[in-house]
């Protein structure tokens, strides 16, 4: 904590990056793409388990797992699912390593190769509908309701810290139904989920569209997203949820008899998000101070400081603290107490800055004369006198405060970021000077959605659920459309 | 639920893999030794999990997550760690896959091949102590208290469901402290919540001792456990907890500089438990009819299943059951009520024998009239009836009483089968007569160690910690010994 951050208008990148690693969120490791998620950052993700989590049991999934690995040829099954995913695989191909008899140090065992390779799953769908198959016999089986929280491998080119990594954490629901029906709405319905998780506990507004035929996850029939703005105006996708038709229970003969007695092939959804949303609670809302955490996902809400010079005053300090300490942990608060004579106030203010805690109080010989302490917000920096009566339920009602101004703020950024373009110059400028969301008309086509982005490198984000039809002209080709589209550079 | 289990008698071994498939705990997968774990196998281990990471944390731990992956050369670097695991990992060579240009369908991409194999973690100490290199520069920064939750994979030849699998679920906590008593301290401290978890959660009553040099973790100095006694007389290793010296920080050079500004190595810990402990539940108490499960470790506590002829009748009974299933859920039971009409009652109660429910609550059209109801529980097979006055208060006790019974249980049964050798002709007998835990005299080398397990296939589970001091002679050379050790066939 030491030298500065790099500011976000200098240059956003080198900031996120600064940032993640001097908060301690997570580091590069030694293996290339991979990171180390390091307590801290850890504590904020295991806050989204436990949300996530609940919110799946209270809509009746329940938790199971699946293999690490899965046979080279079950990805072959789904012929657009292995084009989605075969180019970046992590691939076992032996068993044993043995000491060189050439004195070369430890080495693959040559003799211990595998028969069929085993892929490193980037994701599951392959490896349980294979098990499902075993599962389901009839319509009484279904649906089936299951949700993995899981390590997946993607062996990605370019990574960076949360956003991109070569291994992640997720989870993966996949589900079964015994109609479209069924299986469109479950995956509605999970959308609806992460929509509700992003804005009330990431307190990130998102938008939930379908995503265009062209940007579809490899295997689905349709792709629900929710999308996010960040502050330096691009996109980032925080979640996304698939109608799978009946492609995978086809890949793998998955059928059911009907209540009528015919046999049918099973309906199926998936839907995940993943310590990508660590990077979007990242860029959405802290500053050049360091992390802003929403108050429901902070690992330490509240931190007290002492103020003070002599010992006897640092004891006096702490018998007072003691008792507020307790009143707030009665209320659920999660609070630190910093009295380390190692450090100085100005650092640990500082520290507890980069680190986001929400609400820090001061508290001094002169607070405990007066009956006061120094409350401070990290969201607004702002400051204020409180008398210590009832600190519990003002801090209480502090936090909830912030949880709300947190994505109040976010909210009136992404609604000053959001443009309406009707030319292709207007586009462009608005990409290249403003920066944020763009909803303009498209043709329909892939072919032009593909020759947009490459001339823009802007992509179509999604296509909202709450669009209204308006006719109007494709900004690149002039075609007739029907409604406008969600466009932005993105993550 | 239709054929009846194996019985214990009969085959052990085949009654505990009926056993485990049939209550859908888990299931083989496609690929070879590793598991699915079933969503009612998995809310066990959850539960297990929440009871261990509170625990943990009420120590002073917190969670991290490091890279599945671990570059070859890292393995290297420990001299008896790479001993012990280079013959069973799992080799990363290639990172992509591509269609055969043969026309032989998806192949591994030979130009996608890694400069460095990367191994699917079998343990992480190796990658964990390169990191902790970053981490520590002085006593200040000591000690690092931190746990893992993860996958980890060793590539066992012979597997059985939850004991033995490929890939497994585990923790495995790894700290870092400035002096070898502070970590001989974290390694005891460790044992002793693993004792606490096996004999108040699991109700499974453990023998905490210290492994024989042969039997010690790759790389440790020294290695604590737990082991207990299944039903078929074999032990069961439930938790190791290592004291790993200097070892891992001279492997990866990590000095820290004392209060007194001398650089010295960092002293390590680990310790781990994992899905194993499934298996051990399932051998240490269920029966012929199906699991017994501890009610701290059920996912439903409570199963009430209605008696009725008429429509009418089981309307009258889905009233009474709402408030009745109220009461109990407020007291933080967990209460299934199984209503269906598809199924007879005495199908229900089979089912959930099986499933190891320990409380089955019955109630038809008389206990109505009566303001009855009809308790069974699963672990004595006993039913009484019960007014249905504070009925949730009287199945709160029964489920202590259920609790305790089952650890009394399985500690009666320990007791009945520990045995004391003192010669060789005793000892064999009573391994291959009665089975069970057997204290005899062993001359304290690993010459002897081997050529007992040779002999007998017993091998000395620990040294008890609680070991009182004894003069005798080694069972199989009569040599002199201070103390006997702890003996069985194990799993």
């Amino acid at each position: 904590m030491s030298e500065k951050l790099t500011s976000r208008e200098e240059n956003y990148s080198q900031w996120y990056q600064d940032l993640v690693i001097k908060a301690d969120l997570a580091e590069n490791s030694a293996v290339r793409g991979c990171m180390v998620i390091k307590p801290y950052g850890y504590a904020i993700w295991e806050k989204m388990q436990q949300e996530l989590d609940r919110r799946f049991k209270e809509t009746g999934h329940v938790n199971a797992y699946f293999p690490l690995f899965i046979p080279k040829s079950f990805f072959s099954k789904e012929a657009s699912h292995v084009e989605g995913f075969a180019k970046e695989c992590a691939v076992v191909t032996h068993y044993r390593l043995k000491n060189d008899p050439n004195g070369g140090g430890i080495i693959v065992d040559e003799e211990a190769k595998l028969e069929e390779e085993l892929i490193v799953r980037p994701t599951s769908e392959t490896i349980i509908w294979h098990t499902y198959r075993g599962w389901i016999e009839s319509y009484r089986d279904l649906p089936i309701l299951v949700n993995q929280w899981a390590n997946v491998v993607r062996w990605e080119m370019r990574t960076r810290l949360f956003l991109r990594t070569a291994e992640f954490l997720w989870q993966e629901g996949h589900t079964a139904h015994a109609t479209a029906e069924d299986a469109v709405e479950e995956t509605v319905k999970m959308l609806n989920v992460y929509a509700d998780f992003a804005e009330n506990i990431l307190a990130i507004p998102v938008v939930k569209g379908m995503k265009s035929p062209n940007e579809r996850f490899a295997g689905a029939i349709d792709t629900y997203c929710i999308e996010a703005l960040m502050q330096d105006g691009k996109a980032l996708q925080a979640g996304t949820s698939h109608f799978l038709g009946q492609n995978f229970a086809k890949a793998f003969d998955v059928k059911f008899t009907t209540k009528e007695g015919k046999r049918e092939y099973v309906w199926a959804t998936s839907w995940g998000v993943s310590t990508r949303l660590m990077g979007a609670l990242v860029m959405a809302h802290s500053d050049d101070l360091g992390l802003v955490l929403p108050p429901r996902l902070a690992p330490i809400q509240v931190v007290i400081v002492p103020i003070f010079k002599s010992e006897q005053q640092l004891y006096a300090i702490n018998e007072k603290v003691a008792e507020l300490k307790k009143a707030l942990e009665k209320k659920g608060i999660s609070v630190k107490y910093d009295n380390r004579d190692t450090y100085k106030p100005g650092w640990k203010f500082a520290e507890y800055e980069l680190k986001g805690v929400p609400v820090r109080i001061a508290i001094g010989p002169r607070d405990l004369e007066n009956g006061t302490v120094e409350v401070a917000r990290r969201d607004t920096q702002e400051k204020a006198v409180y008398q210590m009566t009832d600190l519990h339920i003002k801090v209480e009602h502090l936090l909830e405060q912030i949880q709300e101004n947190i994505y109040r703020k976010a909210l009136d950024f992404r609604e000053e970021k959001t443009y309406r373009a009707d030319s292709w110059e207007e586009f462009l400028d608005i990409l290249d000077n403003k920066g944020g969301f763009v909803y303009a008309h498209w043709d329909g086509t892939t072919e032009t959605e593909v020759k947009i982005k490459e001339f823009s490198k802007a992509t179509i984000r999604c296509i909202p659920l709450d669009n209204q039809p308006e006719d109007g002209k494709c900004i690149l080709t002039g075609n007739p459309s029907g409604q406008r589209v969600l466009f932005a550079r993105a993550y």
